[in-house]
């Protein structure tokens, strides 16, 4: 037995799981998402943070065909200097890269589809053994507090990548490598034997982003590579430490077994070489995963003909407040979805829809200004305290955001809820704001129709919550929209947001007022992105995630 | 339970042992091939030709929206006046046409997974009740001599309808309409429900070609349909009978359990209304499935932008000769897939490449002369017969063939087996011609090397079988290739192949000397293209080919 097919015996009943989850969408989990020492031990947050500062100020020991000198982009929001250094890839050195990226694609197409997810799984094994570092790695470069870059960077995107693995892995089972056809015939019957083999599409590209460098970019990278693809892991200039590991973990596997370590490298920049461009449109590169931008996601689609592209660009995420049982769980809830990770997330919401005569709940009709005012104290108590505050914003992750912030003040509408800078205990640079939150009106559509990437919401007086659900519409229609959200106490209106979203084709959330919060999705169970609306052409994960990734090409012989 | 959950039921265990046979690759079909009155009742025959005789010269009854008037643009290679009359469609009513498409869309998604394909599966009941109407119709619109039009326009295209119908139904089940999400917690698990809802992409849009109009158009209006996007039929002008029924059948059953029957409808026009191109950029056209020629195929993949387009082009299928153990079996298998319906099919091989000094074979060494000589021989007993020639070869379907025939005669290489007229015994106008063979060398590549669509085949002299190896990857990578075929009694030539066909991307066929033909695929067992070079972009029938016509939409709510 090859040490490939080793692990995936050695991983098979992980793998088995996280295929059955993904049917029965039930509750699962391969990678425990508490940092707690009575979970990973007691050495395992020292030794990776030791881990991971080690790495600062070196040149990381990765090597790139095509690369030419190093290049040292990060600034973690907290401010602390990581001038990690990484080969640099220019316009100049992408022929050679692909042309080494493409050097082991026989061998590896060859290997047959459990060698392949066999790797792919001790990979997730192994980047596991490493979870505190990458932590420490997402934190300091995407902005995320230490716990949400283990949970959101470590596990929950282990999480994400078993599943596209497993999703992968189910794709290609589907079709056995050998059957034996036998048609019955006159005299005899006619007997025939087929082989069937997983053929990969060619180079994949993987486009990574700065908020969420490990979770938004594993699935494609780990969906691409077992059905066969060399993968070119392009990250963001300001998070490439995350991927830098993620490759070398790659790299040391393949090797291991007998692989081309070059089927996964980096491709770090300059952000002024521009070389995501290049290499989406190589004649070679088959496949384009991206998150990012909407600007740089069209252009992608517009562009990069010879691939497969799946896009994660942006989108506008409405609330819609009809009513409630739970004031306070409710001002809570959206409070804290607003607050998690400064709204740097594509999940966020941003548009808050409550009718301007206000909304009936438990504790009796509240107006618009007394939802304002909830929503201010649940501020209050999940970021009035800046040690506290901390934990839940994280940092800026970079100046766009800030630009963001003081424009408010300057757009349509009136600022009820101002934002304000957070002094973090530990980090004296790092940059940390609350979020500020404008009412305006229904009318005020091109304020609100934009995407306000950060900690800026609009609370948006409607005339009713049929013309909130009308805004909810249009909003995800036309500009898309990850997420979605009603609260609501009369099913009848449930219902119609329901019917809206299916026609808007955005996920919905119903009465939040818990601990899950309308960012989050749960792998396995929850699709993250539907591919139904202008915010992304795909999502994590179906069957159309990974299906194109290859190709079965059969041979057929009498018997 | 509502008149489409009944169909499901009722054809449920058809569509089990469908789901089945595609997973294991091994024989099935629901769809008897032989015309027999043995299997079909003594007066099926009979029953279905008048009923083809009596749509002929009338109106057919189909109304279209936004069509004006009628066209009538079909000819019989046989000679037969068709004159039948569809409503036709021009540039200007396709905004109405497609409007009309959309109107029951929300209606048939919410109908549910069941419910849509209930109903495919019945309207492929009732196609197959009406499966001698049909061959007739395909008959004398393609060309395909009476039986093949009942086995590959009639039982096969149900097979491999009934294949996607069974793909999509798979992947749509792969996830379940509700699941309870249950995450332990601290102190009580957090438990939710959660909906999933199969939402189709839009209006999807098939065009289908002269020569296999049901076979090929089938596997994309099911797949789509099922999964719950209206379906707009656009026919070749040449063939639009054997589509007019289908949608025909379409409608009834849609109208019977209560949907809008325009969720299919047929877009006949004029070959100078040049709809196609205006459908296919619809911006509410969000799928396209197309069978025709390389140059339009190319202009939908590049224009069609916001479509998932799926497209079988040409491509240049070539055999490599190395040696055989069966001389004779090899010549008449090769003689017969020359000449089956003239060549006119887009698996037909074109290339024969043998080496310069000939070949070994279980009659001693045989020269490129003596090649000839056998395949020759073949061709005598195959269509030196008229009444038994027109029975494999059928009719030229256009003077395009007629043209590349004669082209021949001044293309580099020379004549050695001269095509024939050949007289119908039934049909004096019918236009049907045998194959010609010209023998070239590897240089010629300027002209084996592009598609000489019909009775045309070229035998490439090669250098050795190393070199026919060459060509056949050369012109496969850059030409496309549907199928591929070798003879060799030495295992390290046909593996070899094999490489060669993984590299290139094509189905090879190995050493068929009895009655399996490299043209045929099995439906359930065997894939019809492979997506995997410029021949065509997806194949019959794999996940990739449903899974991106639907979205899963969700909603999740506490319980």
């Amino acid at each position: 037995m090859s040490l490939a097919d080793d692990f995936f015996a050695r991983h098979r009943s992980m793998l088995d799981d996280a295929v059955a989850a993904t049917r029965s969408r039930e509750y699962y989990s391969a990678f425990p998402e508490s940092p707690s020492p009575r979970v990973y031990g007691e050495s395992a947050a020292a030794d990776g943070k030791a881990a991971f500062e080690a790495l600062l100020g070196q040149e990381f020991p990765l090597r790139t065909p095509g690369a030419e000198g190093t290049v040292a982009t990060e600034k973690s929001p907290y401010g602390l200097a990581l001038e990690v250094r990484y080969p640099r890839v220019t316009p100049d050195g992408v022929p050679a890269l692909v042309e080494a990226a493409r050097a082991g694609l026989a061998d590896w197409r060859d290997a047959g589809v459990e060698a392949r997810v066999g790797i792919g799984l001790e990979v997730l094994h192994r980047l596991h053994q490493r979870v505190f570092e990458l932590a420490s790695a997402v934190m300091h470069t995407s902005g995320q507090a230490f716990v949400m870059a283990f949970q959101a960077g470590g596990a929950h995107a282990l999480d994400r990548a078993l599943e596209a693995t497993a999703y992968a892995y189910a794709e290609m089972a589907r079709v056995p490598a050998t059957a034996i056809w036998e048609k019955p015939g006159r005299d005899a019957p006619v007997r025939m034997e087929k082989t069937f083999t997983v053929v990969p599409r060619g180079v994949a590209l993987s486009i990574a982003c700065n908020t969420f460098p490990t979770w938004n970019t594993w699935p494609g990278v780990f969906a691409s590579l077992v059905t066969g693809n060399p993968v070119v892991v392009k990250p963001h200039p300001g998070a490439v430490l995350p991927l830098a590991i993620t490759v070398q973990v790659c790299q040391e596997v393949l090797a291991e077994a007998g692989f081309d370590p070059n089927l996964v490298t980096l491709a770090a920049e300059d952000p002024a070489d521009g070389i995501a461009a290049v290499l989406a449109v190589h004649p070679k590169v088959k496949l384009v995963d991206y998150t990012g931008s909407a600007a740089f996601g069209e252009w992608l689609e517009e562009h990069a003909r010879q691939a497969v592209v799946f896009t994660e660009k942006a989108g506008v995420n409405t609330v819609v407040v009809d009513s409630t049982d739970s004031f306070k769980g409710m001002c809570f809830n959206l409070a804290f979805s607003l607050a998690l990770y400064t709204g740097q997330m594509c999940t966020a919401p941003q548009n808050i829809c409550v009718p301007a005569d206000g909304i009936d709940t438990d504790e009796g009709h509240k107006s618009v200004d007394d939802v304002v005012a909830g929503l201010a104290k649940a501020f209050d108590k999940l970021v009035g305290d800046d040690a506290r505050a901390v934990e839940l914003l994280g940092g800026v992750v970079n100046p766009g955001v800030l630009e963001r912030l003081s424009a408010v003040e300057s757009a349509a509408g009136s600022v009820v809820i101002e934002s304000r800078e957070v002094s973090h205990p530990a980090y004296a640079d790092a940059v940390v704001r609350t979020p500020t939150v404008a009412v305006v009106d229904a009318s005020d559509s091109s304020t609100y129709e934009n995407e306000w990437f950060g900690p800026v919401s609009y609370l948006i007086k409607t005339g009713s919550t049929q013309e909130s659900i009308e805004v909810f519409r249009r909003t995800a229609l036309e500009r898309g929209a990850m997420t979605a959200s009603v609260y609501s106490t009369d099913p009848s209106v449930v219902e119609a947001m329901r019917s809206a979203a299916l026609d808007a084709g955005v996920a919905l959330s119903e009465n939040l007022t818990g601990q899950v919060f309308v960012n989050q999705s749960a792998a396995f169970s929850d699709f993250h992105g539907t591919g139904a609306n202008p915010a992304a052409n795909s999502t994590y994960t179906d069957g159309a995630y990974v299906a194109s990734r290859f190709r079965f090409v059969q041979s057929r012989r009498h018997i």
